[in-house]
């Protein structure tokens, strides 16, 4: 017996089975009537496929007057189309289907907008008619992709040995970070719960508790504002923590992991592996940047000894930064300008260059204000042959990095020396574990205070804090940063030493991180880990700029759910029970901070009260 | 060159490894000193091997007075135990490593608690130290289980065409159903998140987008008190929904998902297969129950017919259900005397009985009480044969139901019907849509008023509402009810009218469900779907009774994390930010509302202000 609803779906029937009796159901994608023929487009999940409704039948008139998207069961039989009619872009392009029986499944009232063609509407819109907007092709591809991502690496780590485990949700506000999201309790008056920022201290209690090879793809909340790259609200991160090891063994898990996924999953485009390890220092240097696009084949060299006393007054005796990039011969005084430009946008005074010419003199603004002593040393330090021009930056050396940083890739984008349709993955190394704070002087943590030190206790006690080195590491592709993560710091001892190095007494670290310190003291492994973060590999594997292209039901960049109407307000009842009251916002304030009682979400976020 | 750390796992060598130069890194499960030369078990993620350390040597001094549970890391040989020392019973127990040098990696304090043996603690210590209490072989498995479980599950439902599909964490509250975790906005003041009771509305309009078949393994969360079977706050369900299908679809999925689960993660416990389909009635009627265990081989009988006019006023015009219990003839008193104390724990009055003889006659307390007619009836009726024993439930049929329900299982446990070491799965479908309210006569919704109605809207229409079913079903697992589930009902117009019927107008309807109806609206496909629970699942799987023992790091029965101190007191910065005030006891109430600040988490909840 035929299946209620379907025998086939929209996207299986090829030219053997011609002949058959089949059944689809589907949504009524597209139609075109020619001489009162119907030429219908039915779409479902797995495809499209062409029926065709002779004139004068019931199913022509039943099917005459629907609303695209509408649900529609149709019976009929499979036809070969005509060899002019083949449609060579479509799986079933071979055949059409001739309907003999038309059945309603869910009617369609006017869309509010078009699912075919997908033509232009604002997000806000989007948002609110989501189940709809899922609908078009390019969201539906980018949603299921994100399953495809989501599901491959959950095989590579099991395949690795990796046992995913569940950490909890409900948990314990952390006294550092990004803001928690708070959930107040019922059965306590007066507590609350928090969602994770991340497993952090349950993985490393995972660790603990000897459970070896952890990774879940695990939900992190951070009430923090939205950016392209960042959902208000949750996201996704492939968290993973390994015990006994060092930084190289997370380094080769990861690199496997990462790049037979982008070859599976990236549409062809190449990954280049393995991948460089950058030490810290040297990527601030080369690219300007810890989070270094190696897409753009230019780098940075330090010419201040060049021009170390010399009379060129812009550069003398300053952090002296220069770019040489090759094959610039030909290239307009506009080249130039466009380049001189975009650094003034990246906050500089403007952009010294000088063009090696054929003769190996240079010329270019500031040419005239370098010796022939200067010139021979800069040339030689770039490398520069004749076509290449050199840019320069000039001043400290932070300030040089970020601006001389960002016109290496604009550079590399503009004179052809920046490849497309690659990835290009590096890990960045050797992170400082100390800094000084310039206005106070004091020594700090740099990054993450729960790293191991390089050299451990015996480092700590015996080196400058700012010459050492933390386990700690970066995964970039692309210039995004996907992780950090880190050999973690599993002794008391070494914790104590270098909590005090930064200032904390021990009776203050134990105060603040008591929890994990009592579970290290009962028999803890080395362990390490880092947390690729899922949304931006997506949004990398999709090729989307906007991270709410790759996810089904987001908040919007105001953090609302426009379709389901969240947040919104609760009974007095409901607040009574979690022991709270809404606070009156004070009247000199209150513009800012109230919203109108029972009108639709807005648009533009009320500014909190501080 | 070596690893750092371990050339091993403590799980891996093997009689082939002898002579073999090793390091392995691990924690001191087990010493033992005899005549100076340690044995020692050192234990890792993936077993268990035997150390020995001479005497006399620097190993055996550093090795002799660690505390258990220290980490290690040793060099060593590996030898071949002799043959009166192999240990059949460990994988490694062919053979042993010498040790020839030990590193401290991670220094344990005096335990809280042994880790082995593995002997008894309170459940609250445990949860205090769950990071010891995790590595213990026991909860070291379950939990590991559990990841095998969901990793299954996930492999299953991919293979069977399914995209797994995550649904947003911050969501809206819900109309109706269980308590709602909220979470508070910064941003929108005075207005509030909610975490998913399940992604009920989010999966059905997935379907509406069109993505067909879907399963996530989902996050839940219910404020709601705990239960052996049932974690306060959050657990995890294998939520599924399918467009174009049937409940036979649904049926079709979930059963081979759930037979070849238990086939491989079952420990060899037989699963039946295909599951039977018991309508609702007749599960009440059978088995008092429509969660029956159909590891006890009885059924019950109604046999008010035998007592209609009959002269035993304790039965005559009740209804009278029969359970009979073959082989019982041999039974002492003392059987019946403990099922009859049994059902009075159930809220009968007593237990009426009888057994049939060799003779064919009726012996026992109310045999006089029937006449040869009633006999003759009864004992056809129940098939009863000699050394057949009869019980009697008589009454109100759901108070009779709930009884010999549960007496008709304890009955197979006593006399030997109850199979052990199976997994009896069934369905149990054809639940009525309605019900009336006996109080108010008022028609009601019986379970889910968004299933579709057996007979759709001309059912609605045409048939006395309590005899409409409704496409709902349950599936149950030894007793253990593991989900609903439904066809939904996805037309705008047949719930408007199933809606009247339990008296609810257009405009309420409107006002209660309008996001989903909005969404109906613009072509929903016929759905389904179901949500087996994962928790239950792991339970039934690691034959553990209380959840918590099958999550690595549950909150307790009092809803408070003991490991991490969640619930906890926020700032009033936090408070102000999130434009809340804590509410205030009452004086009155003031004793049973308030907890002590700053004590630690308190073993009973304090009651909730209401």
């Amino acid at each position: 017996m035929m299946h209620r609803y379907r025998s086939h779906t929209c996207g299986e029937l090829r030219a053997a089975d011609v002949d058959t009796e089949v059944r689809l159901s589907g949504w009524l994608h597209n139609r075109r009537n020619l001489g009162g023929i119907l030429f219908i487009d039915l779409r479902d999940h797995y495809g499209v496929v062409q029926l065709v409704v002779r004139p004068d039948t019931a199913a022509n008139e039943a099917l005459s007057s629907l609303t695209k998207e509408t649900v529609v069961r149709v019976d009929g039989r499979v036809i070969a189309r005509g060899a002019d009619n083949v449609n060579p872009d479509l799986p079933t392009g071979d055949i059409e289907v001739e309907v003999s029986a038309v059945e309603v499944l869910g009617a369609a009232d006017p869309l509010p907008f078009t699912v075919f063609p997908e033509d232009n509407v604002n997000e806000e819109r989007r948002l609110e008619y989501r189940f709809l907007d899922l609908r078009r092709e390019r969201m539906h591809r980018n949603i299921i992709l994100r399953s495809k991502v989501i599901a491959a690496l959950r095989s590579k780590m099991t395949a690795l040995g990796f046992n995913e485990l569940a950490t909890p949700i409900l948990s314990a506000t952390s006294p550092e970070g990004a803001r928690d999201f708070l959930v107040p309790s019922r059965l306590h008056a007066g507590k609350f719960y928090a969602l994770p920022q991340a497993p952090q201290q349950f993985k490393q209690l995972l660790m603990i508790a000897g459970f070896d090879r952890y990774f879940q793809i695990a939900p992190c909340f951070r009430d923090e504002d939205a950016r392209a790259d960042r959902s208000p609200g949750e996201f996704y991160q492939l968290d993973v923590e390994m015990s006994f090891v060092e930084q190289e063994d997370v380094f080769q898990v990861i690199e496997k992991v990462m790049t037979d996924l982008f070859n599976e999953l990236g549409d062809g485009r190449e990954v280049t592996s393995p991948f460089p390890r950058i030490p810290f220092r040297e990527a601030m240097l080369k690219y300007g940047s810890d989070k270094p696009d190696l897409r753009a084949r230019l780098e940075l060299v330090d010419v201040s000894h060049v021009f170390a006393g010399s009379g060129f007054k812009a550069f003398a005796d300053k952090h002296v930064r220069a770019l040489a990039v090759p094959d610039t011969g030909e290239q307009p005084r506009k080249f130039f300008d466009q380049l001189g430009e975009y650094a003034v946008e990246q906050g500089a005074k403007g952009l010294a260059w000088v063009r090696v010419g054929e003769d190996g003199k240079l010329t270019g603004p500031i040419a005239k204000f370098l010796n022939q002593d200067d010139v021979a040393k800069l040339v030689a330090e770039v490398g520069g042959k004749a076509g290449t021009s050199i840019f320069f930056g000039a001043g400290d050396f932070d300030e040089v990095s970020k601006i001389m940083g960002a016109v290496r890739v604009e550079a590399a984008k503009r004179a052809g020396h920046f490849e497309e349709n690659v990835y290009r993955f590096c890990w960045v190394v050797d992170f400082p574990m100390f800094e000084k704070n310039e206005d106070t002087g004091a020594i700090e943590f740099s990054h993450n205070p729960f790293s191991m030190p390089q050299g451990g206790l015996e480092a700590l006690r015996t080196k400058d804090p700012l010459d050492i080195l933390a386990w700690q590491y970066d995964i970039v592709c692309n210039g995004t940063e996907l992780s950090s993560g880190a050999i973690r710091n599993h002794e008391p001892e070494v914790m104590y030493e270098a909590f005090g190095i930064a200032g904390y007494s021990q009776e203050e670290v134990e105060r603040e991180f008591g929890g994990m310190l009592r579970a290290f003291k009962f028999g803890a492994p080395p362990h390490g880990g880092i947390a690729p973060g899922v949304d931006r590999i997506v949004m990398l594997l999709a090729d989307e700029p906007n991270i709410r292209e790759t996810i089904a039901f987001p908040l919007n960049g105001n953090a609302q759910d426009l379709l389901m109407g969240a947040p919104s307000e609760v009974d007095e009842a409901r607040l009574r029970e979690l022991h709270l009251s809404l606070r009156k916002p004070a009247p000199a304030k209150q513009a800012a901070a109230k919203e109108p009682r029972g009108a639709e979400p807005q648009a533009h976020p009320a500014k909190p009260v501080k």
